[in-house]
């Protein structure tokens, strides 16, 4: 997906929501585990609780979001199971929701020839819209995920945890941090039309300072939600005209709102209230 | 295993050979290739091609290593077929080979939450000792990996690619490069016991800089072979008297040494070539 038809969905959806699927079978509700077990068998039921959990979270939430970001090390915890699930999860977007913007939330990044690897697996294979990346290992473990069109790197930056500030907020000889650093070297690999970066939502006004390396770039934020990050805060300093330039992510916050059979439904109704919210931040821009 | 374990097993075989399992369907020989077609299927032969060739590359060079180190990218470009053949990998070290030291090479790295599920797979699924770890999101990012008995953390420092340069050499305000903050914050986290690091071969004399500040830990490191760097080199500015403390990988050079039949006897071959040397570096330091 190009960057004219995601900001063309955020404008239809007034809405710049990302959900995230980090699907944990300890976390979904008991009672749809106990009726797979019961369906499927003691060996069985692992793969089909993961894939009918997302596909009643997606049907839920799929009016008041953009995009969806499965994140994979929750798929590869339970294995063939899990990574059926994944599999399963990307193919049922694609096929029902073909205009949301796919995810893979995996952090990759390697050496040149396995890095190809990598975007072989996410781009030919699962085909997904968008894979996030580390950038430690530089240019030559980023571009090959660069060549494939309509497909999206997305780097991090500055993260939403703690431990962000352990090296991402380090400061070279000219008072530069390490993430402005990563921000200004990268644009000289990607485009605004095929690199994002990663920006917690947590990091409040440093959105300002992102914006003055990467003003037209656009940005996945986590962390609103579970890990604290405020809304308007991000989207105050981070917001750019005509195309937003953010994607807000919430998993937790969404998908495990209720722990009832009504899941789903609740899921529905906190991503119907992010979506709200985004608009009137729209409307009031 | 531990690390006495470990350096016992350099000890005894003389080598610290790791081989690195980057299976590629495309450069392993066409004949193996052929001959699953015709017994599997054209649909069903990925997997056991992917197995076969691992099982008989390690019963030839088990003798002369100590370490495996199969790559995840390979496999998980092959989806569920490919991660099939790494698990059964794994499952085939372990009941034969229970002295090899097992590396899952997939550079993970995330929030503690996602961390944590990323351990749980490897360490407690999978069950392999040591797992490589990308820094760049700090300590939450990397301590879910430590809290295994016997099992490792390898944290990337100074990796052997190009793209190294791009900010591994930063330089902060007092003249520390941001591998030499890693190297010094990890140490806060972890220990000689559970943490290892990556430096390329191909880095050279900085060797010498790296045991400056990690004086004792063992260094896995990549890049002897196809990507040029020197074993002599290596092991004179980073080996360690008593425990060696290098752990040294090659991939392409011995497991695609020949294209034919002969495959998995040209491994060998190289294996042991690479264990004669490293034997007369041990005798001679």
């Amino acid at each position: 997906m190009d960057r004219k038809e995601l900001t063309q969905q955020i404008r239809e959806k007034q809405s710049f929501l990302c959900v995230g699927l980090d699907t944990d079978v300890t976390k979904m509700p008991q009672s749809l585990v106990e009726a797979m077990k019961k369906e499927y068998g003691e060996d069985n039921w692992l793969f089909p609780a993961i894939w009918e959990f997302n596909a009643r979270i997606i049907d839920a939430t799929a009016p008041y979001c953009v995009a969806y970001k499965p994140n994979l090390a929750f798929y590869e915890a339970y294995g063939i199971d899990g990574m059926m699930a994944f599999e399963n999860t990307i193919e049922y977007l694609k096929e029902n929701y073909p205009s949301h913007f796919i995810i893979a939330d995996a952090k990759r990044g390697d050496i040149g020839n396995t890095s190809k690897m990598y975007a072989k697996t996410f781009f030919e294979g699962y085909d997904v819209d968008a894979l996030t990346v580390a950038p430690y290992m530089g240019e030559d473990s980023v571009t090959p995920f660069l060549g494939y069109d309509g497909k999206w790197v997305i780097l991090l930056a500055l993260t939403s945890n703690k431990g962000s500030h352990d090296f991402q907020l380090t400061e070279d000889k000219n008072g530069e941090r390490l993430f402005e650093k990563v921000l200004k070297q990268s644009q000289q690999w990607g485009t605004e039309e095929n690199m994002m970066y990663v920006v917690g939502a947590t990091q409040g006004r440093m959105f300002e300072d992102i914006r003055k390396v990467a003003p037209r770039h656009f940005l996945l934020v986590p962390g609103v939600g579970a890990q604290g990050g405020s809304l308007e805060e991000v989207c105050k300093y981070g917001m750019i005209p005509d195309d937003i330039g953010l994607l807000v992510n919430s998993s937790r916050g969404i998908i495990y709102a209720s722990q009832g059979e009504d899941f789903a439904e609740v899921a529905g109704q906190k991503a119907l209230e992010l979506q709200r919210q985004m608009a009137k931040i729209i409307q009031d821009s």
